[in-house]
């Protein structure tokens, strides 16, 4: 089994963080994302959508997506629970980590991909060609701020993203905060519901990854 | 248990079909988007995010991520199997359903939402307050090709769209083919796996849903 990461981007990272979880000893191979490695044909034939992470679990499975990758690795070693032990606390992270997701990393990343020097002409992940929108720098602002603006209540009545423990809905809200603050879009000093867990999990060995 | 929707919505319509394949009767209540119902205290109460559909499981549940419903719908319904049965199965559909969301869904919405006079401050879905931005119609039917290229592809190699057989992949896959359709974003008649795939899943009675 190897994992095709890219050390700065956010989605690969949430991969990292789930195996430094699990504790598991996978090899990465590093693809860098701002030289375009993942757009070359070494790595289109492992992946030819371009996107990172891919988990090559054997030569017939490339696994690209990833909740998927979450969804593989837990099944094959369950412990330390990250997905939830019952169906309806699978369910909440589920949505949980979605909703960090679709609205947490998109947010970031358009606010992010629309305006880096190097990402002229890759305005999307994956395949080329889509160029930057600048209108997106403002919006991808404003949704990240509605994104931290949710996720501070949530942390107000809640210890961690999905509920009284660690699971995967933390790691990619801990991704979307630190993306945020690598690109100059940190969450406002007044989210302090955001802060308090930001120093928890942070403190954590994955967040290291 | 019921089900928030909205008629003339794609993501609501993935729920339907989901749940008429199960054969399973659950009441639904229509809320228009277009009339931003969706954003009204009545169905704020509902789902905060005024994001349709909404599984109200009972009152301390309330599901509303698509992906969410399919999980909970098929382990409380597991036949027939629209997940997988088994982890790889089960892996590779959810990557095939996702890929029809991010690159096909995403990009047929932001062609329509941020064209329509109905949507002008909701150019996102959900929250209010988003302007539309005119250059994402453009980018939307660009995203949209890619997306029925990488489709009509895959259903050159392959039955359905996960594999050999009718699973929620294909009911994401339909539900962005008709949403395109709709709104003047249709693949175009050179793709004609997508065009052999479309007649044979348009047939099942869930399709009407």
């Amino acid at each position: 089994m190897e994992l095709y990461d890219c050390q700065m981007a956010p989605n690969p990272r949430r991969a990292r963080i789930f195996i430094a979880e699990k504790h598991l000893d996978i090899k990465t191979n590093e693809i860098s994302i701002i030289e375009g490695e993942n757009l070359k044909e070494d790595y289109l034939k492992i992946n030819p959508w371009g996107l990172l992470p891919s988990l090559v679990v054997d030569e017939n499975t490339v696994i690209s997506e990833v909740p998927s990758i979450f969804l593989y690795l837990e099944s094959m070693h369950p412990e330390p629970n990250l997905l939830g032990n019952d169906l309806l606390e699978t369910v909440n992270i589920q949505s949980w980590e979605r909703f960090s997701e679709m609205n947490g990393m998109q947010a970031v990343g358009e606010f992010f991909r629309n305006q880096a020097e190097p990402l002229a002409n890759r305005g999307m992940p994956g395949f080329s060609g889509v160029a930057q929108v600048p209108e997106l720098v403002g919006r991808g602002k404003k949704r990240a701020e509605w994104y931290y603006s949710q996720l501070n209540d949530r942390l107000g009545k809640s210890a961690y993203v999905a509920g009284k423990r660690y699971t995967a809905a933390d790691i990619t809200a801990l991704c979307v905060v630190d993306f945020g603050k690598a690109v100059g879009l940190p969450f406002e000093a007044g989210c302090t519901n955001i802060s308090r867990w930001y120093d928890e999990v942070s403190k954590r060995p994955s967040s290291k990854m």
